[in-house]
């Protein structure tokens, strides 16, 4: 098989001066406010010089969409600018990402499932900062963090889920940040349907710093405060946390245990330690089969206790809040969990609750064997 | 918080009517060949009725590039054309699709695993089909397989990866498919760095098709075999797959075994089985931890026997073929692995060789709990 153009345009222009030229300063401004440089400091995206009525004239010379296409086709493939991906909306404090669910971030009913709505929250926190310009290259901490051996993690995460979606469907997750207390920053997103614009999904979050040497959390020094203050939202209002602080489950209480849960050598992440997203799959091993199949998570708590590093073996500890009990049979009404997860020693490492709803689709039973 | 625009292009031109109107017919041929549809039947893209010395003529015309740039933000937002994503090649038999590698498809290592790897390749098989119009909406078998109540599985697989793509990094997949045999197609990929132009993978697979009620392979229809056979490339040449049957480990020979590994109801795809792509995961459970830090697989066959389902517990196999034998050290030479999966009762799931070569970048050893 022949190579194909590493450059679509390439294959519409073969000589083209002008699409091979690199249009290096597209600077740009949205709404008259200044842009965050988007996917490192080179390259920011709107428009500068511009306005609205010198555009509406261009745009009535167009002769051809089409012509036009295949010229941006050229332009973004060079400047490796996704326009559908990078983008800010009506502050420049608010990040926006689109991602269509592929195959393998949908489960056997065809939906995304909460670990995939998970990594969008987690790939979208990390754009945010990096889109701002914050983060150190090939780090997810600011400067003045990796001076310091600090790195981020989660404490504490909440998530409502209105509506899981489907493959092929495109999502728009939005994101911002702000202050929270002495310790870190506080996160919240919003996740849409692009074509309808329903809401989906709201999440919040709480990420402190630690130091990756001493595996100890640490307050914020004052000079990282101050590389993120012009970035804080002053009012957060995706959704109330309470901040109360979730029940403990033991075994005394719990109705499901599943033991012996192990981890694997892929589940760490570039912090060296077990990415806080296969927490939430370690949960499902004490959810009864059934819940799995018939129910969906409607809303979660979780408060993340202890990092889990290649060599730990986990509990899962799971007790019935409300609903009837299960026993093998399906349930039709809500469902409510409270959750544990510990070491097999003792030590705690998350607690949750979730809320669980019937889905609206029921799929035929997985083969057995 | 308030909502931002659905459009990214609405910010820039709150009343643009020409650009809310929707271009419907854009429609395209790309070097003179019929392009087929992507993303449904409705939308196709490149160039129709254009040259190239006029589309020269207009480049020239261009006032700048910025105004341009705003323009085609609101299109394909609108058209939910993803020019980045979704284009054909040299020839329209080839599809070819842009990843960028993302925070959570990335290993300890920071570079793209395995499974990320496979995911890519299973997204742009299907995709492949859909976007030809093959595959019925919401499913991804054809119309004459849905029929049939027939679904795709993959019965061998060959994988080569000369290098692991970083976070970030943006990688175009391309992929075809060809006759195999009377029982399914044969496809393959290539994966490039989209920058470098450097190629990364190079993967071929045999999928034949099972009856999703009985669970029995079935020979290819020929009202199947009719859907495909013009989607067919005739020379197939990404890499030599010999189909040479790979040996069989057993305890007596096994090195390392794992035991006791179970099925999440997570791991269940769309067919309501154990997707393959986890039972790589499983391979894993039984390679030394020492290896998985210091070693990356350079290739691997694959041959699949068995379904497995929300029930299965399983045992992975694994016995050193080459390379010094590993004893909890450093290993720094290739080494090459054979590898079965079999259920706690017996019966084969999978075979499987690796062959792993030392990464170039070590990172520092996970934590401990």
């Amino acid at each position: 098989m022949s190579m194909i153009a590493s450059s679509v345009g390439a294959a519409f222009f073969p000589a083209q001066g002008i699409i091979k030229s690199k249009p290096a300063g597209l600077h740009v401004k949205a709404n008259g406010r200044a842009s965050p440089s988007i996917d490192g400091p080179k390259v920011t995206v709107g428009l500068e010089g511009t306005n609205a009525s010198s555009t509406r004239k261009f745009m009535n010379l167009l002769p051809d969409w089409s012509m036009l296409l295949a010229a941006f086709t050229t332009i973004f493939e060079k400047q490796k600018v996704v326009v559908d991906q990078f983008r800010f909306g009506h502050d420049r404090l608010v990040y926006s990402e689109n991602f269509t669910i592929r195959s393998y971030e949908i489960g056997a009913d065809q939906t995304a499932s909460i670990e995939t709505v998970m990594n969008l929250l987690q790939e979208t926190g990390i754009n945010c900062f990096r889109s701002l310009g914050l983060l150190l290259d090939g780090f997810d901490s600011t400067v003045e963090m990796c001076k310091r051996d600090l790195i981020w993690v989660v404490t504490r995460m909440q998530v409502i889920v209105d509506h899981y979606p489907s493959r092929g469907d495109t999502v728009e997750v939005e994101t911002h940040c702000g202050a929270y207390g002495k310790h870190g920053h506080r996160r919240e997103w919003l996740i849409r349907n692009s074509k309808t614009g329903q809401i989906l999904t709201r999440a919040t979050s709480v990420l402190v710093v630690m130091n990756k040497r001493t595996r100890r959390l640490s307050i914020l020094p004052d000079e990282v405060r101050r590389e993120l203050e012009p970035y804080f939202m002053e009012n957060l209002s995706v959704m109330k946390d309470q901040g109360r602080k979730l029940p403990k489950v033991d075994h005394s209480i719990a109705d499901y245990v599943r033991q012996g849960l192990t981890c694997q050598w892929s589940d760490l992440d570039i912090n060296q330690h077990v990415n806080h997203i296969k927490y939430v799959k370690w949960i499902f091993e004490s959810v009864p089969v059934s819940i799995l199949e018939s129910h969906e998570i409607s809303s979660m708590t979780l408060e993340f206790k202890r990092e889990c590093g290649k060599d730990s073996m986990l509990q899962s500890l799971t007790a019935v809040v409300s609903g009837r009990r299960v026993d093998g049979s399906v349930e039709e009404t809500d469902v409510e969990f409270q959750h544990l997860l510990q070491l097999e020693d003792g030590p705690e490492v998350m607690r949750g609750t979730t809320k669980w709803r019937p889905k609206s689709t029921l799929f035929p039973n997985s083969i057995s064997h």
